[in-house]
């Protein structure tokens, strides 16, 4: 009997291919970048990121707390404390008040939902260790065993889940403070401890207990992911993991890798990229521009407002990005009503104009400066939508890009009726807008069918 | 004709009266209500109310929230205290909490400034009991003594009056469980332990250090004004205080005063007259429509939007009040964003109209059910400012009341050229509306000079 | 002669009436100084002092706490606030934490009956203000409406006297911060609204309410008793409250007083006379050496030991006073064992020597230096007790002063056969001792009956 | 060249014999249950247990609150939570009110030394996992991240130490709630991830860093030896640690190994043996007889007494076993002065009866009912210490048990005088007692010199 090669292939197929038909990736990263990003993520575009803490109690600066106040000595952080607490008043001192008494995921979830975002990122644990579940690699560090003796991970998957949103899980490998992590890293990293007794145990029991859609992974950069065994965690998070076939994941996965690895990438935070990218991406920003986490003494200058944020959203998904948007909840459990209004602000809009951003494809053309600035994003082969941010206060609107047809029909979303339009000389098009409705959040979607 | 000796008093007193050399009131209402209501109070049209307190602690159902836990013995309450506390936690125990760390009275006085308000009155005691400043009669339950430790009223006046802003304090006459006060009405107000202990000797000594320019007086609904001694105490406050000149107060002066007797009229909390008073009142509203105090646990729709607050400000002032616009700041000392917001927003629009506002007196008519609703207010014996509050969408835009001359010319407020317009056929003119510019507030003022 | 009915009636009430009808004491020291101290008093040799408020919650230093730290700025005091509270922790903020979950009065009660005292003094007011029961002259600041939210004066009463025992009642005429009263003491206590509002009402109240048969009255030194209006309320004490006969009071009762006019004479704290006052008097001495509240880090070398506090005992009996030893109880309610095994050893000591001190009177001599320091005590006409405080480990043991004679009877206390004893040449006997037993008060006492 | 055996032999040695020649000891009990007992055990014979930690600040029921509350489910300790804290408290809620803020560790010492106890055994960690040292295998769960914010483990050896005292440290091995724990304990402890991510670097860490002369090992019995590793620590610490020449252990080494494996045997706490035990044991003893960890309403009948302790010493010591007496100091840093008291009172005895407990060995006799319950310890041949624990209140005290000879000499500890003595019919003696000397102890030493 002969043995052609394909059956060859297919025996060592049957040997090795787990459960998917041949592809098994191997834990480096030639094997791991090769994955395909699963659809959802491109499609949705919009999510709501939610920096959740023991930092939430002090709530103060930012949630970088314990490091600018302990790690940086800064003296802001430093007089705070002297002024506030007693001597000798510790970080973790500060767990206790982390009550989440007025914690109801359904209310948030029910805001994310109208903010018309598609995918929730809780800090499952940030740099302070502290874990939002019942992690048995941090005990008596967590939120069940601590303030709110609760499953906070589990209990806004579950409302999260019931909405039909992605839930996704922020964790941070490094814990600024970590005893096993310090020591390993005085050892210039040559040691492992803190990788086998808690980040691999825990990272991989998260996983198992949530399936989560998507991991933010954060924290990464002090050590290379042959430190952190990165791509050991990716193999077995693609292959054998119980979310192998849906989930995502960021660039952060040790020193160098951002930009260059793991699954889209957030390059640094706040990436704001001037050309289109060749990669999916995400640009996480938040509402609050100088911390992630609540702030009890906010100022409303401090905050982006709705057109803001609007247009950072456009931009990013004429860009190919995704837009994370990152709300603080207070250490209460409760979305403030600055936050609510920006999100339902957000979905206001995105009840009228979320069909020129879910779903889309950057256009052959990202921006035109018109009278206004305006971001391409197109659907199919010949949809464009041309969103405008601030009023034209024209009554005609010339967009140079657009090569019109004779079919070429232009709506305004929200209004039923097409528009008027000429075609200019060379290229492009003038459009009769009409009194453009009011909109808090001063943008506009021009929808051209028939266009190239 | 004869003239008799008691003629000549009442001449005497026609020409030297009114409010200098010989005019000292007596302490009865028929001399009291004689007192004309000081000019600055009728020009100023709008300020802020501030609920502060040892209830921005528990921050939870109402600035009532004493009352409703051990008065009303509401389940509600019950049930908070029982889920979040220990047995035998008391309302006291809240003190403590009432840090205000954050509290910086020339920020808040800047958002009050930036508001366009022209006053600010504070609790400086609340139904409580727990004076904002230390009071020698309210040992160990001021603010001096607890909490804060610190001169609330004494600060924020400081820097309320560096901005030329007047400052008023509200005071409340009774507070619910002090044990003098429940004897004395245990005695059916016929012992007057309580006014003579507490109310008299502190209130005195509230307007000696303070000089409040409005004295905004509460709780007095369960005794008759003669239980309060108020005749006597307005006597001295209008003949004797240092404030004498510019004091104003409101008509809450016992059972039965509200609407009645005193300074300006506020009847009812929230008081929404339909026709135009004849008597100088206020309006009183919070932007929390569920509490004056501050809510943890607010959500965005149980607050007044900017659109509703403007309207609510017109309406208001068209017929003839003053409007008095409530924030609870936190415990920490804190305006959130959201209320800051409001008060910046509704700043921006009396930047463009205030003119319409701020010194203006009802017009003949108050309002006119046009494409849009309609109020007007009016200025020296021609000018006439008609508040459009919602965007009629519309060219021509139509005007029954105003009658026209050769010489009416009519400005949008905030728009440097005069607007075309025609009379209407029997009375009232078509103006020709230009592109309304974009405001949150989502009202605009005509301004219509050479009226009738 | 006849005698008519009202005759009768007359000489009736002349043989009974000693301070019913016709004696009425006036307000002035001659008057009040006059009436005879209830007989109870003298008989019951030995009482328990308990200071208890919120100076036991920081149990530092001395209940004189909040004096120490914010009237003397003792820097030990302003030291201990600064390592251990927060900035801007103020007194008041204590009395949350002043919980006396495990107060059981039966306890105390039990503890103190076995000690052999027959009255207790509680201090219902400490110069702190505080007081221990819900006076409604001090609301928010007392025992209800605070900390234990209790009414320890009236639930330590009923088992006080459950067991029998006379109850007590420690009040502090002045209060250091009270403003009321610095305001008095500003104006040279011309003014008396302290006086009024305060002091008498709350001390009336206290009186109707508890029934005190005991008021050791403090904190009278800064200003005379003209000020206080001492003689009125003693007046009103002795003549009609509800304790009018079996009422005893001290000597506190205004600058000058103490040691001169009043009850029995306290002179000053910890008095400790030479020779035989010809005045009741009572000695109060605490346990702990440095404090009369309960410190937590209190050292043995700080307090009494056994045999120390019966020699004080035997000492101040023996000189014809009372002897009231104060224990501090803790914030929690806890008598700490430390206390109670002192208390506790008196009472065994005293179940076989009380005989030598309750309703003794003092002899002719008060002590003598034989082998060991003796203090004599005496009942009837010829029985006179030797109380020895020290073993004299010696077989024979001489006491000068007693003159036997043929009828002389020696006993141990605590032995049931008689002693032999010879005669000394001039005057006074030697005992022929037994084996002392053992006691861990280190005193016995010898009776000897028919001696002069 | 040649090579001897016996150079072979060296060589050998050289590579393996860690400092004394050949005697390393291989993991199992066989080898380590040879090693002889450091020598100083045995002669201290008294030391002083110390009981603290989160327990303290609870300071109710027990040390083993924790575990009767949340794993018993005891109603009394629920119930104590529910009147007393908030719903959702939990026991790590306690870890910041462990302040120590009077903990002088030189104090604690001093009191230790007056005591006469020559080793001192701290819980550097019980059953709940905190340990009182910065252990970075318990990070936010030690008092170093906690509550302290001081390492006292250390801070005390070094006090103990000043003093020559031995130092000891008591370890528990589980931790009850420890989810690590529970998981291998699930697994029916066929999973070792607690011992190796917890106990062990933990355990090794402690005596690197302490370098302690004894180990108090407890929490073994719910697993066996072979899940805890225990051989192998034992060896290693025995080899290679750096107290290998002077540590002391007990028995607590997995379930079955106590009174069997080890250094010496606690057996049972608080073990009683009826006779001579034929392995150096230990009995541990609580003042407090109901816990070992202090408790805030301990009353005086529920602790021992002095007379009591030293019976239980002097017991423990005739019959072979050192005694360590148990004080809990409280969550403040403070040894109450009721344990300070007893400690002292030891102290005071062993002064003068020292000689009859440190260094000796148990006689052939361990005890004999005279008049009184006497105790039996030897020294040398012919040194017979007879100590008799209740006054005889006699005359002549016989002796049946030792054996007189000519140059018998009796004397009583503390008085320089021998005794007079006289033989017994059979064998003993009669001893002519003087008055015995007064002592809180009640306790007496005869010494026989020169007896049988």
């Amino acid at each position: 009997m002969q043995v052609t090669l394909s059956q060859i292939s297919l025996l060592l197929c049957l040997l090795s291919c787990a459960s998917s038909v041949g592809a098994r990736y191997t834990p480096d990263w030639a094997s791991l970048d090769s994955r395909p990003l699963p659809e959802w993520y491109d499609e949705v575009k919009f999510g709501i990121f939610v920096h959740w803490g023991v930092f939430s109690v002090p709530a103060f600066g930012s949630e970088w707390f314990w490091w600018y106040w302990k790690g940086a000595h800064s003296i802001k952080y430093i007089l705070f404390m002297i002024k506030n607490y007693p001597p000798g008043f510790s970080y973790t001192d500060f767990a206790p008040d982390f009550h989440a008494q007025f914690f109801d995921p359904d209310e948030w979830a029910d805001i994310f939902e109208a903010s018309g975002a598609k995918y929730v990122v809780l800090t499952s644990k940030h740099h302070e260790g502290f874990t939002n579940w019942g992690s048995p690699n941090s005990w008596n560090w967590n939120s069940v065993d601590n303030g709110p003796h609760r499953d906070l991970v589990g209990d806004l998957g579950k409302a999260i889940r019931k909405r039909s949103l992605h839930y996704g899980l922020y964790n941070s490998l490094y814990e600024w403070f970590n005893p096993i992590y310090l020591s390993d890293k005085h050892a210039g990293f040559k040691t492992q401890d803190y990788v086998a007794k808690k980040v691999l145990p825990e990272l991989t029991n998260l996983v198992n207990r949530y399936k989560p859609d998507l991991i933010w992974s954060d924290g990464d950069w002090e050590a290379p992911d042959t430190y952190w065994n990165s791509t050991e965690f990716l193999a077995w998070l693609y292959n054998d993991s119980p979310v192998k076939d849906v989930v995502v994941t960021n660039d952060r996965w040790g020193a160098g890798c951002y930009c260059k690895h793991g699954g889209y990438y957030n390059c640094a935070d706040k990436f704001t990229p001037g050309q289109l990218p060749n990669h999916k991406w995400e640009k996480c920003q938040s509402v609050d521009t100088l911390s992630w986490g609540y702030r009890r003494n906010m100022k409303l200058s401090e905050l982006m407002d709705l057109p803001r944020i609007i247009k950072d959203l456009v931009y990013t998904v004429a860009l190919g990005g995704n837009y994370l948007l990152n709300v603080g909840p207070t250490a209460d459990g409760v979305i403030v009503p600055v936050f609510e209004e920006r999100l339902r602000g957000i979905g206001a809009w995105l009840k009228i104009n979320g069909e020129a951003i879910y779903a889309t494809k950057p256009w052959r053309v990202q921006s035109e400066n018109a009278t206004s600035l305006v971001w391409y994003t197109s659907k199919n082969t010949s949809t464009v939508y041309a969103i405008i941010t601030a009023n034209p206060m024209q009554n005609f609107f010339k967009l140079a890009m657009p090569k019109t047809s004779n079919s070429t029909v232009v709506t305004l979303l929200g209004n039923p009726e097409p528009l008027k339009w000429i075609p200019l000389q060379s290229t492009g098009l003038a459009v009769q807008l009409p009194e453009l409705p009011f909109t808090p959040a001063q943008a506009w979607t021009l929808k051209l069918d028939g266009v190239a």
